[in-house]
Order: C-alpha cells, then sequence, then structure tokens
C-alpha cells in the first residue's frame, strides 16, 4: 500500500529529501531479537508479518535482519518503516505536535504545511521518540489473520482471530527482546541540561520528548514533591531547637500532606493538557493484550477487540480481590511470627546479640522473595483481569502492590506504635529506616549497575576478543527469503549489540515506590520524628540525579508510554495522606509528654480529645479538596474551548448536509 | 429584522399555517405587571425595549397591553413572539429535541426537517414551555445601551452599559410581577398521570418538559429516596422485635446512606444525559445578574460580560465566609441559652409545666425569625459574590443556608446525645420532631395556601361583583403609544389575573430542606431510633402527592431552571451521612446496652474499638466511592461518541481548509 504511493511523494512539500530512500537504508528504530533456536518457519512467518500487508494483519513495515556471527546468536532484526507510514500513523494516534497557529493539535496529513511552517522539515516534526512509537504502535497491531490458527513449527502456540502476535511471541520467548535505539546525539544534549549543572530545575519537556510522558511525569512529581519538603524540613529542623512540639506537626502535616497533593494533581493536569494527554479515557484503543471478540466499538465505529466491562468486574472484585487480601493477610501473620521470634529469642536463657537479629534478618530476606513471587501474581491476576486500556492495566496492577507493599512496610509501624507502644523504638525504627533503607537503595539504584555494567563490558571484550569468527551473510544456517540483510560493517550492528546487553527499564514503579515508603515514614509518625523529613529532603536531591543518570546511561531506551497522571500513585499518596491524621493523633494521645503536661486530664477525656482532633483535621481536609479545583482557570477554559469550537464544526457539518434548507433560510434573511 | 424575514417563510416546511399571525393576536406566553403608579417615561421605555431591536439592546418580542379597568390597577403586558424568533432563539439556547435519527441533541434551524420527521409540525416541536423559556431569556437579554444611563423618570435608578434591564426593574420593584401562564390541558393530563392513580412511578419526562429540569429532578430524587427508604423501614420495623439491635443498625445504615447517595449521582447523571444537561460548566453563557465589563468570551468568542473569577473567591472566603460562620456561632449560642434558660426554669422553687416551655418556644420562634433574615442576607451576598451562571449562585447560595440551617435544626440533638448524653431525651425529641414537624410541614405546604386560595377567590369574587367599572381602552391615565391592546373580552385578562393572584413558587429550596432535616434526623441517629425510618417512608409517600399537588394547582406556574444534578444538595447529604458515622458510634459508645453487655471492658477500651469501628466505616465508605462510577456505562459511553463525533468534525472542517494538500495526498494513493 505505501509503495504504491511513492511516485508523486516528491510533489508534496517537506517530502523531497525524502526521495531516494529506496536506494539508501532506512534507520533503524526499534531492534528485535529473536531466539536462535527458533523453527525457521515461525522466523520466515515473523519477517513475513512484519512486512506484511495491513489487511493480511501485517505491520507494513521496513524490517532488515544483522548477519549473524554464529549459529548461537540470536536472530536481530532492525525495524525501520516508510515516511509516508510514519505519517500515516502519526495521524491515527493522534500524535500531538506544534501547530502554526496557537496550541499543539493532534497531527493531521491533511494539514501538513500548518505543521511544517517556519521552514520546518518533516525530520524535525517527528522526532526519534516519535517514530519508534509509531513503529512500535504498528508492531504491536500486527494480528493474527483468521486462517492463522497457529505460530508456524509451534502447533501447540495457538492464535485466535486478530491476537496480537507480537506480544504473545514476546509471551512464549520467541521473541527475547525488544527494544527502540538511543539517540546518542539527542541523549547527550538532555544530559548535560538535566542531571549535570542546575540544582533542580529539569527540563520536563525535554524529557518527555524523549523518554515520553510515563517517565517525565515521574521526575516532575518527584521534583516537585522535593521542593515542597523544604517546608516541613525547614521546620522540623526549628522544631529540634523548641520542645513539645509534636501537637503542632501533627496538624501542619495534614494540612501539608492535603495541600501538596492537591497542588500537584492540578500541575499534572496542566502537564496532561500541554501534552494532549488529558482526554485520554477508558474507552481509548484497547491495548495489544487486550483480548475480546472482534466487533464494532461504541465510541469510534472501528473493528476493534470488544470484551463487556462487567466480566472484568466480576473477576477484579469476586477473584483478585480476596486473593490479595489473603496475601496480605498471610503477610501481616509474616511480620507478627517474626516480631514474636524476636520476642521469644529476647527471653531465652542467654540473650545472644546475633540471635537477636536473626528473625529479623529471616522476615527481611522472605519479604524479599515473598514480594517477588507476589509481582508476577499481581501481573498476572491483572492481565487476566482483561483491562482494556494500558492505564486501566497499570492503575490495577499498581494498587495491588501498593496494597501489599503497604503490609510489607508500614504494618510494622503500626504495631509498634499501638500495640506495643513503644514510642522510642517506634522513633529508632524510623530513622534507621530512611538513612539505611535510602542509602541502600540509592547503591543498588546506581553502583550496582554501573558495576555490572562495567564487567558486562569487561567480559565482552574479552569474547569479542576471543571470538571473531567470519559473520555467515544468510542470516545462518537457513536461508531467508526476500529479507535484506545489513552489510556486516554496520555501525547500527555494535549500537543495537551494546545496548541489547544492557539492563532492561522495567517501568517507574519501583521509583514510585521507593518515595511512597519514604513519604510514608515521614509523614505517618512525623509528630514522633519531625527531622525526617530533612533526611527525606537530602535524600531526594540525591534522587533525582541518581534516577536522571540511570535512565540515561545504564539502562536500555525504555519504550515512550503516554499516560495522563501518575495513576494509582496520586490515591496510594492521598490514603497514606488520611492515614497519617489516624496515626499523629494516635502518637499524640500515647505521647507520654502530652500526658504530663495535662496531668488532669484522665485517660478517657484525653481520648476524647484526640478523637476530636482527629475529626476535626478530616473535616479540614475533605474542605480543602473540595475548596481546591482539579485544574487550573486556564486549562478549564482552553479544554471548555476546544469541546466548544468541536461542537461547532459538528454543527457546521451537519447543516452542510442540510444546505438546502440552509439556503432556503439565508435567502429569507 | 424578523419582519424582514416575513415575506418568504411560507416556502419554509412546516411553517405553512403560521402564514397569517400578523392578522391574529399571537398566544401569551409570558405576563409582565408593572406597578400602577410608574411613570409614563418609564413604562413607554420598558415597552419600547421589549419590542426594540437586539442591536440597541432590546428584546425583538410582541408587547400586547392588556386594558385597565381602574386608575389603581397594574399595567398588565402579555408577551410573545413571532415563530421565526422562537425557532432562532432555540437554536441558540441550544435547546434539546427529539431527533429523526437516534439521540436528542441540540435543536439547529438548518436541520429543521430532521427535527420535523414524522409529520411533525413546529408546533410539536416547540412546547409551550419552550417557548416560554425562549421569551424569558429574551426578556433577560434586554440590556441598556450605552446612552441609556438611567430608567427614564426615573434619575436615580442608575444603569451601566448592557446591564439586564428586567432583573434590574424587578429588584426597584418596578416590576411587580412576571410569570408564564398554565396549559390547562397539558396540566390536567399531567395531574392525571401523576399523583391521582399510581402509586410511586412518577412521569418524570413529562414533568420535566412541564415544569424544567430544576422541579422534575427534586421529584426524582424525592421518589429515588422514598423507594430506597423502604430498606431501612423494614428494617426497622422487624429491628423493634429483637432486642439490641443498635450496632447492626450502625453498621448497616452507614453503607445505606454511602450507596444510596451514590447510586443517586449515577441516576442523576443518566436524567441529566436524557435532558442534554449534563455538559453544563460554569463557562456558560452568563446570568443576567452577572456583572463585568464586556468583553470577548474566552471559551466562546462572543461578547458578553466578563469578570475575573478570582474576585469572586476573595468575596467568598474573605467576607461571605466570616459572616457564616458568625451567624452559626449566634445560632449555636441562642441554642445553648435556650438550654440554659430550660434548666434554670426546671430549677426554681416551683416548677410550673407551662413555664417550663416558654424558653423552647421563644427559641423557636427566634429561629423561624432569624431564618427569613438569614435568608436574606445570603442572597444578597451570593448576588454580590457575582457568580457567573445561575447554577454556581444557587449552589454558593444553598451552601450558605444549609450550614446555618445545621446549626438550628441538628446541633441541639448532638447537645442532647454528647453533652447532655440523655438518650431517652434524645429518642423522644427526635420522635417529636419527626411526628410532629412532618405534621406541621404538611399542613402548611397544602392545607393553608389551599385555604388561603379558597378564601382569595372569595375576596376576589367580592371585589369583581363590587366594582365592576368600565374598562378604559386607552390603558389607563395617559395614552401609550404604538402599544397594541387585548379585547377587554379576551379570556387571557382572566386566566392572568387568576394565576397572577397565586402564590409564587419560590424555588426548591424549602422542598429540599424538609428532606434534608427529615434525612438528618433518621440517619444521623438512626442506631438510637430505627422506627424513623418508617415515619419518613410514610411522610414521603404523602409528601410526593401534596408537593405534586401543590406545584399544580396552588402555585403560579413557575418559569423553567435547567440544573445538570441537585447541586448544593448531593454534598449536602453526603457531608450529613459521613457525619452519621460519626454520630450513630457516638451513641453506640453511650448507650448503656452496650455497658451491661460487655461489662469487663474499661471506659477506654470501649472507646477504643467503637473508634476503631468508627474508622473502618469511613473506610468502607471511601472505598463505595472509589468503587462506584459516577455515570453508568452506556452514558460514558455516549458521552465519549458524542466527544469522538465532534473532535472527527473539527478534523474533517481543518482539513476542508487544507484542501489543497488533501488533494495532492488523494492523488498519490
Amino acid at each position: 500500500m505505501s509503495q504504491r504511493r511513492e511516485p508523486d511523494i516528491s510533489s508534496i512539500s517537506g517530502l523531497e529529501h525524502w526521495k531516494n530512500e529506496e536506494t539508501e537504508l532506512p534507520e533503524t528504530y526499534i531492534v528485535i531479537k529473536i531466539i536462535p533456536s527458533i523453527h525457521e518457519k515461525a522466523l520466515q512467518w515473523f519477517a513475513g508479518k512484519i512486512r506484511g500487508k495491513k489487511s493480511d494483519g501485517g505491520g507494513e513495515l521496513v524490517a532488515i535482519l544483522q548477519p549473524r556471527t554464529n549459529a548461537d546468536e540470536e536472530f536481530t532484526f532492525h525495524i525501520s518503516a516508510t515516511k509516508i507510514k510514519l505519517l500515516e500513523v502519526a495521524e491515527e494516534i493522534e500524535l500531538v505536535k506544534p501547530y502554526s497557529k496557537g496550541n499543539p493539535r493532534e497531527f493531521s496529513v491533511a494539514e501538513l504545511d500548518e505543521f511544517l511552517a517556519d521552514g520546518k522539515t518533516i525530520d524535525d516534526l517527528l522526532t526519534l521518540s516519535d517514530k519508534q512509537t509509531i513503529v512500535l504502535h504498528e508492531l504491536e497491531n500486527i494480528r493474527a489473520a483468521n486462517y492463522e490458527k497457529h505460530i508456524p513449527g509451534y502447533s501447540l502456540y495457538k492464535l485466535y482471530e486478530n491476537q496480537a502476535i507480537i506480544p504473545f511471541a514476546q509471551n512464549r520467548e520467541l521473541i527475547s527482546k525488544m527494544y527502540p535505539l538511543h539517540d546518542q546525539e539527542e541523549l547527550k544534549k538532555l544530559a548535560a541540561s538535566w542531571y549535570m549543572p542546575r540544582f533542580f530545575k529539569q527540563p520536563i519537556d525535554d524529557i518527555k520528548n524523549y523518554f515520553g510522558e510515563s517517565i517525565a511525569l515521574y521526575f516532575a512529581f518527584l521534583e516537585y514533591y522535593t521542593l515542597a519538603l523544604a517546608v516541613p524540613a525547614v521546620l522540623g529542623l526549628i522544631g529540634c531547637i523548641f520542645s513539645e512540639t509534636v501537637p503542632f506537626f501533627c496538624v501542619f502535616n495534614v494540612i501539608w500532606v492535603t495541600l501538596f497533593l492537591e497542588f500537584w494533581r492540578r500541575k499534572s493536569n496542566e502537564f496532561a493538557y500541554k501534552w494532549g494527554t488529558i482526554a485520554m479515557s477508558s474507552m481509548d484503543e484497547p491495548r495489544p493484550g487486550f483480548k475480546g471478540v472482534m466487533g464494532v466499538d461504541a465510541v469510534t465505529g472501528k473493528v476493534c477487540p470488544q470484551s463487556p466491562r462487567f466480566m472484568t468486574y466480576v473477576k477484579m472484585y469476586a477473584v483478585s480481590l480476596p486473593i490479595v487480601i489473603v496475601c496480605m493477610i498471610l503477610a501481616f501473620y509474616l511480620m507478627l511470627v517474626s516480631f514474636w521470634a524476636e520476642d521469644y529469642v529476647k527471653q531465652m536463657e542467654e540473650p545472644n546479640d546475633y540471635l537477636i537479629m536473626v528473625p529479623s534478618i529471616v522476615y527481611t530476606i522472605l519479604v524479599l522473595v515473598i514480594s517477588i513471587y507476589f509481582r508476577h501474581l499481581a501481573t498476572y491476576l491483572t492481565e487476566w483481569e482483561n483491562h482494556r486500556t494500558q492505564s486501566q492495566f497499570e492503575r490495577h496492577r499498581v494498587t495491588k502492590l501498593v496494597l501489599f507493599e503497604f503490609v510489607n512496610n508500614f504494618l510494622s509501624l503500626f504495631y509498634i506504635a499501638f500495640v506495643m507502644r513503644d514510642i522510642d523504638m517506634l522513633r529508632s525504627q524510623l530513622q534507621t529506616m530512611l538513612i539505611i533503607s535510602q542509602g541502600i537503595n540509592n547503591f543498588q539504584e546506581v553502583f550496582l549497575p554501573l558495576g555490572m555494567n562495567f564487567y558486562s563490558k569487561q567480559s565482552q571484550k574479552t569474547t569479542t576478543a576471543g571470538g571473531d569468527e567470519k559473520t555467515s551473510e544468510n542470516g545462518g544456517s537457513f536461508p531467508l527469503l526476500n529479507i535484506p540483510q545489513l552489510q556486516s560493517d554496520d555501525p547500527r550492528i555494535k549500537q543495537a549489540q551494546k545496548e541489547g546487553s544492557m539492563e532492561e527499564y522495567q517501568d517507574t514503579f519501583d521509583d514510585y515506590l521507593e518515595l511512597y515508603i519514604q513519604f510514608g515514614y515521614v509523614f505517618l509518625f512525623s509528630s514522633v520524628y519531625p527531622i525526617a523529613a530533612v533526611w527525606a529532603l537530602l535524600n531526594n536531591v540525591m534522587e533525582i540525579r541518581a534516577d536522571a543518570y540511570k535512565v540515561c546511561k545504564l539502562f536500555r531506551r525504555p519504550f515512550i508510554r503516554k499516560v495522563k497522571d501518575i495513576g494509582a500513585w496520586q490515591r496510594s499518596f492521598e490514603v497514606l495522606g488520611g492515614l497519617s491524621i489516624l496515626t499523629n493523633c494516635g502518637v499524640l494521645y500515647l505521647s507520654p509528654d502530652i500526658r504530663k503536661r495535662f496531668p488532669d486530664y484522665s485517660d478517657v477525656q484525653l481520648l476524647i480529645v484526640f478523637m476530636c482532633l482527629e475529626q476535626l483535621l478530616l473535616g479540614v481536609r475533605y474542605l480543602l479538596h473540595i475548596a481546591i479545583s482539579d485544574k487550573p482557570e486556564w486549562v478549564r477554559v482552553a479544554l471548555a474551548r476546544k469541546s466548544y469550537e468541536s461542537k461547532q464544526a459538528l454543527k457546521f457539518e451537519r447543516s452542510q448536509r442540510n444546505k438546502k434548507i440552509l439556503y432556503r433560510f439565508r435567502t429569507v434573511q
């Protein structure tokens, strides 16, 4: 289809210099690695599907095979696309681009000239990340035709009609890796303006352009949170000088946490508006993994997989929720057992300093192991729930994980505070966790991968030196038909090799989780240990740099994920904020200072006073939530204008269809 | 302008039988009564403005004067409009009408044929209420021209440019009344299907067509609430048989209240979608009372009054809020004084049964008087805050009133429950209030106006019989130029007279307030007096009929108010639902039954148990709130489809503008 377009392409403005793309080798956007042991038929079939026609479920992409050096090496495809294809898909996925007049808007081929104002070329218009996103979209939408019942050569790998075959092949581990390539020049520019010179302000828009909305929003949140932490940190330092500041921190923190989260939501909506993701909804195009019979979409009228939403609800509430709750109870029980074991060891006849540490060490290791299994379980369950969009999938997966991590990370604090009622132990526990765990985290995040990276480079050098075999031009043991091959001296082979051996950046989950746990440590019991905010602030100033370095240098380039907000994390932080009212008031009630200060009050009276304080703070939180609007005024106006314009256009379109009547009226006027 | 259109009108389908409207006297849509003592110049000016050109701020309406019988009678204008004007404004205000294909949509003149499918005429299309709404819209948009500095003859009644003059004249009491006329035939049909035969199911859509969205939504809410009450009522009855049901009712009611309010919101959004009001927002056309300099609207690009939103916020939070809080504190203090006075009287040497009642009677009267003044204050403040739309205005006015009424109606219960801790007194107070106050209310609402109506009819007959003066055809003491007059035997004169003497239906505030107070009595302390739901249910079954009768028979026809939800009431009921968790748990803790049942528990332990119960219930409420979506799936799909269609239309419109490029591409394909 794209072939038939070529002849006249030069007449389209901005396309002139693309003319000779048939002769030149096109740029590599995505690299796909297929296991060396793959069946010949399957390999041939994959290559065919990637290059095949859309009407047969193909991707209409350019696939070039990299020559192999030996039979144990993976088959490596370099995936590219024709320029026309890129433009076509850019319109289809509604890529938001700067427009000659006014705000950025969804790209449309018909308006190409408007998007190419000021002497821009198409290469300026579509960044490398855009092209990678487009190619990924097409790869993920390569689907099985109705006559393809299984992957050729693998009769057990059954296919249903219109199944997305790339995610399926990844799942079955036929495709071992799929990743976009870095743009070293861009990356250098980005890195220079990001983690090197400035103190706080990150180039969020550039990050978004290179790494996509999801990662950019994480860094924006981290920055916002770090800046906001400055206030409690300063107050925490001042608080060290004065005594009896507990009630003040209790009230202050509740208000600060509420304001911080409400204003972040506004800020996040500002980004979402600027990036054109604010209108994303659960009705959007389904994600590749969404299962369902093909049907006409109720919103767009296009044909895509359909599955009733209530089945997802049934699965969520009747199966997943009980399973998660059971897991949480087990994790809670495990925590109790570790406390009991510690008590038991302490009460032994000859308490041994090392023996005392055994229960908590065993507990820590067990939690780590169980967490890994639970992640698999949560991913599996969420996949099985069959959510329509990637955002829904992420939200429900993160919700499950957060619930479980909540038990692992915070319940022991609750136990110490309200069952053991040992405020000093609580304080020391907080201190240890904050300082040590953050230290370990930063080490894990930066130095460990750095070291591993260095080690793997070393070993790579050795292998390259040792086994400099002759490359076999025909792609290995069997001949592949019709697939062009790269020259064996093409620099892209080295780049693909190098980046392929880097670690994969999973998603932002671990980064957010780290902040979430920190947030909990700082604010759940802030009245006990107000200086916590200072440690958190110091950590985060480093964290910004560490995370930025990590994502730029240590990981394979991640695919872009479009998001409109931080998803389940917003609510998770809010729930933590709500709980902090309860815990801070509870600690206030238990704190011996308060009892000394009000010796005339009975226990019941004190409890009632703190209950009233808690209710009052809950009320204040609710009022702030109501009074602060979700979106800044200018975003609301801009959205209203857009919807007004669309409505007018719809009216206009309809009136065009009824021109005859309109004409009659016009003559009357 | 509308005059120039007449000649060709017959060529437009459906307009044929409207041809002879110049010769016939047009239907009366709205009646305006102007005080008899008005200055001649002002009267002439009003008549001129109503009939004047839009470009001079006029209404382009038809105004016919009713002949006066004596010089003390008011000047009565019958306001009508040409058919073209009606259609024109119907499009402007985006009246939602049934469409030949698919869902109802905004009326547009260009698509007239589509709206007139199935042999409909224009009179079928626009109901009398539609026409009245249209005429009211035009009346409210009659504005002062820049050269009109004050109302002629009243140099003190200054005008600013583009001020809406009809609301201003009403405010200055030059216009004494303005009301639409009933449609007796329609009304009879509506009444027959409404309050006469059926048990519960009301014809909500017909009510909406006749009385508008605001009133229809009130009745829909009343019906929904009454149906939902059946569950707690049945449980309350069963609860009488068993003892110690208090904890059960505490938990049950919290869940019931939450579910009821969440599902009502869904239901309300369904109505709003069907009625085409769901997209109403604070960016809509400003209400007539909105003050501001004329400017280009950021959303629509039309010229209308503009005033920065932050000024409204400043006024609200810096002035109105403190004033309302002071009033609430005063009302609270008044309540305390009445309790103290009662205590004082009780402790006198010879307690007198009548004397004991004095404080509470004085308090009740004082509260009534103060409430009236507070309503004026709240209306004045909200007007001064200068909200842009009618819905915003209503919401902030209702919020103020509800806060004040909350103190008056519920704080005494809190005082009895938690300060006096007298559960028996609380129960008897609840019983008295529910049974007596509801009885009084129903009496006030139906029988009083019924009697007054009867009395006024009687006295009317006497005056008509006594003073049968000759009607003066020239409209009273001075001649009015260019204003056509009704025949003195026109039946509309009698109808306008009769309906003018009926009481005015203010708004739904009193009706909602009654439900709100009832809701509070039933659920705030439901664990103490679970049978309350039975009384409320019985009352509401009567209330539906009483309110329906009232609005159909006893009141002047109200103007239609478009709303998309029940406004501030949703939140008010939700807050009450939230508070009911606190109060019910508090009562549980105080109830002697519980103490008897758990004699081993110390006071502190009991309190902690109930605190935990409260927190748990708050958590359950939050989870239910998250899990239940605001809008039913089908509404969300329909809205998404509409927005998708509009977006496509906008794209199409833009691509039309870029036809050249499009053409080039098409040739390439």
